[in-house]
């Protein structure tokens, strides 16, 4: 089958809404049924909220979305999709019944991918007449911002349709963690029941608050489970000796009565006195707001990471780099102007402001890397800087002109004002590409210096000459609007 | 008692090293005891981890720092301290032996938190002379920076006791976790144990691997963990409806057997699987490395917090405004000559260049900070810009006149040269205190704006006469040389 145009989302609920969210905003068309009569108010605000957080997570890099539709039976929504991603309630005859409808109605080339978040894929494919055709896809929420998704198919579950889903959750940017035996609740809900288990237990015998218990958890461990699990973190705590000796450690508390195996009963008088202390919790704050402040924050660490390149950091910036069309940029060719392409980029996540606008000093950064593709063009890149010769930046006037915000793309031209074998005075312009205008100009003086020694000293016949041609190549050019100028005020 | 001005470190491994790290970097001495002869070695390389995450976290905030000192004796240790942290292995017998030692030692005004992660102090107190002296503080790993601590007291602990203690943790930036029942492991740990028995059956059982277990957290739940806990994420869940819906929805599902209660047993196989697994999951990075990512992400994620002002980003934000005033430099003050003190801090290890010397585009970062120093006292810093009105930098002009390397310390001090109550014209110098030459300088005009409109305006009456007064100081200072320079070709 060729690649996924159209999905079908059966089942508009908190989850099913924001796969819609997800797909849409990948460019993939959607047809979202519900028997809810708001469906549509519903799944609208949740794409909202789903573009502005990807948007700010992403920016520009995010291509056209998909069209949204909504249909009036489940036959309508998955008869042309090439996947469908089922979220109806967790009641399995309910799931049997509306999947065996959906696998009567779905095209033959189409996968679908369950949301259950613990009924097993084998007891949900034993009603469908192609139950290969099933697999297990289980998100979090938010969906459209938790990169997990836990795939697991069933006995009957073929390798393709694994293969498929996979590659449709990559393709949409979260990360696949393959559950390769089946267990009721799969991995991850095993593991978040077990601390759900045990804060009720916390609450039911009047040990702790749930705002206690919530502190527990997201001032210490829940901080270090951002980006490392229980077992890296584990292995860092065993220091030089590692997971080993932090087993002999602490394997006889194993034994001590520290949990308890089923949760405890929830009696009306537990769910009273939960259900109170979370509205003592979350105070006069509402949901929506707090949703906005989760999603605010989830963005904002996932930034956190990126800059770090680990964990769900470098799942986004892998994610953000498949989007990047292949358009062929090429730094350091000449433009028919004759100024050189110094610089291509959208505005990274690390170079914004509380503002979401590139920030002061990585106009520098974004200079100073223009700066080195110019000098690698006359010779004058890493080897040669290797080799104990260099330019120094000595003198820098950076004019802002306007504005670049998250994902905008920018562009730096580079003119070459003059060379004396020993001077290099560079004019840099950097244009909003998403918006239209002119920016920011840097203007350079650079100086040949020998490293060791820290003294200036001329360039090579190589490079002096490599610098006049550029000089020439640009002699006709009028000189830059803006360049010569010192800092004063006015009249 | 008054406030707490050195503190014994009875025990330094982990823990005991990165609680005095935590001290040490909040100008509190500290004299630590451990047996082990290469303390004073793995205690230093603690102490330099924390300095460097804990100044990229909070900067030039942190006041001077207090003296280490390493004991002979516990005697030695705590003989003059006004707080002691214990922070030996978990051991009950031992515990109670060392702490009757410490108890004899220490001041009559002096508390002692001990670190114990699940044994209870009413027993760890049954053999001191002055039980209600001790009271469980419980930090989590690193100490240095995580903000949680459990603290706990026991049937003959004080309130007396459990204030001191509980001020001493909140004043070095943690976040107090008052444990109002005795009980094993506390709170957080039960949570944390919950997770690694399930984890642990998860792989004695075949299921997954421990890479496997700490991607289905750190992809998912870990994420919102990070700033809210289980409670507050299920809340918004449960939708409109909250967190009453939520119970009754997933009540069902509590009876399931998705956990088990006791861990599995820690027999040789299981400690060669799961040790195997995790080598193979660390793969050929080391220990060092790993903890240094780890510090990187958790302050990095702290910053991303503090941008909106939630959970660990609340408790840093809140830790620093304390700060204010014990600085070991205070930033913004005025100088015998006028200038404006505007920057001080080591060149920082993400600030460097493959050559270790600060790299170009990070001047201006110390430039750009130094303007907003100015702005802040003139009225004009983050509530200002929060209102709606900010100045904006229109042009810039740099010289380089030197260098300064990685944990160099640099400081800028700034000369305002004019200002038309619109306008403001800066001129930054930047010193390399190490080396002591002036390395280089920054000129700036700003622009009064008003955000919204994106237009120029000019500055209320109270900035403009703060901006005229600050020029009124400085102006029996000759132009600073290199002012008003404009970029060109000699001769």
């Amino acid at each position: 089958m060729g690649e996924v145009r159209k999905v079908g989302i059966v089942g508009g609920g908190v989850i099913g809404a924001a796969w819609a969210a997800r797909f849409l905003l990948n460019g993939i068309d959607v047809a979202v049924f519900d028997l809810d009569p708001e469906v549509e108010r519903k799944t609208l605000e949740v794409v909202a909220n789903a573009r502005r957080a990807q948007t700010r997570l992403h920016g520009a890099a995010l291509p056209a979305e998909g069209r949204l539709s909504f249909a009036a039976s489940v036959a309508e929504a998955v008869s042309d999709a090439d996947f469908i991603q089922e979220s109806l309630p967790e009641r399995e005859d309910l799931k049997q019944r509306v999947l065996a409808e959906v696998d009567a109605a779905m095209p033959a080339h189409a996968v679908i991918g369950s949301s259950t978040s613990g009924l097993l894929p084998t007891k949900l494919q034993s009603t469908m007449t192609r139950p290969d055709r099933l697999v297990v896809g289980h998100p979090f929420n938010p969906v459209y911002l938790l990169p997990l998704v836990e795939v697991c198919g069933g006995d009957q579950t073929s390798q393709q349709t694994i293969d498929i889903a996979s590659a449709l959750y990559t393709r949409v940017g979260m990360k696949v963690l393959h559950v390769r035996h089946e267990i009721d609740g799969f991995i991850a809900d095993r593991l978040l029941e077990a601390v759900w288990r045990e804060a009720l237990w916390l609450i039911n015998d009047g040990i702790a608050t749930a705002a206690e218990i919530d502190d527990a958890i997201r001032f210490g461990a829940g901080l270090r489970w951002s980006f490392m699990g229980t077992f890296l973190t584990y292995r860092l705590a065993g220091g030089e000796a590692g997971m080993r000796h932090f087993l002999h450690q602490f394997g006889p508390s194993m034994e001590w009565p520290w949990t308890k195996l089923v949760g405890p009963k929830l009696t009306d008088e537990l769910i009273d006195t939960v259900a109170a202390q979370s509205d003592e919790q979350a105070g006069n704050v509402g949901l929506r707001e707090y949703e906005a402040l989760r999603d605010s924050c989830l963005v904002d660490i996932m930034h956190a990471l990126e800059r770090n390149d680990f964990a769900s950091g470098a799942v986004a910036k892998a994610y953000r780099a498949s989007l990047v069309g292949k358009a062929a940029v090429e730094l350091g060719s000449l433009g028919d102007d004759g100024r050189v392409l110094t610089g291509h980029t959208p505005v990274m996540p690390d170079w914004i402001d509380y503002n979401e606008h590139l920030t002061e000093y990585c106009y520098l950064k974004l200079f100073g890397d223009a700066t080195d593709v110019v000098l690698a063009r006359i010779g004058a890149g890493m080897d040669y800087v290797a080799s104990g010769l260099s330019f120094y930046t000595v003198e820098t006037h950076i004019r802002h002109l306007g504005q670049a915000r998250l994902g905008e793309k920018v562009e730096v031209r580079t003119r070459v004002l003059g060379s004396d074998g020993k001077r290099l005075h560079l004019f840099h312009e950097m244009t909003n590409l998403t918006t239209g205008g002119l920016i920011a100009t840097a203007e350079h003086m650079l100086l040949h210096v020998d490293a060791k020694a820290e003294k200036s000293c001329p360039a090579p016949a190589a490079i002096a000459e490599a610098m006049e041609g550029l000089v020439a190549a640009q002699r006709s050019l009028a000189p830059p609007e803006g360049s010569g100028r010192s800092i004063k005020m006015p009249g």
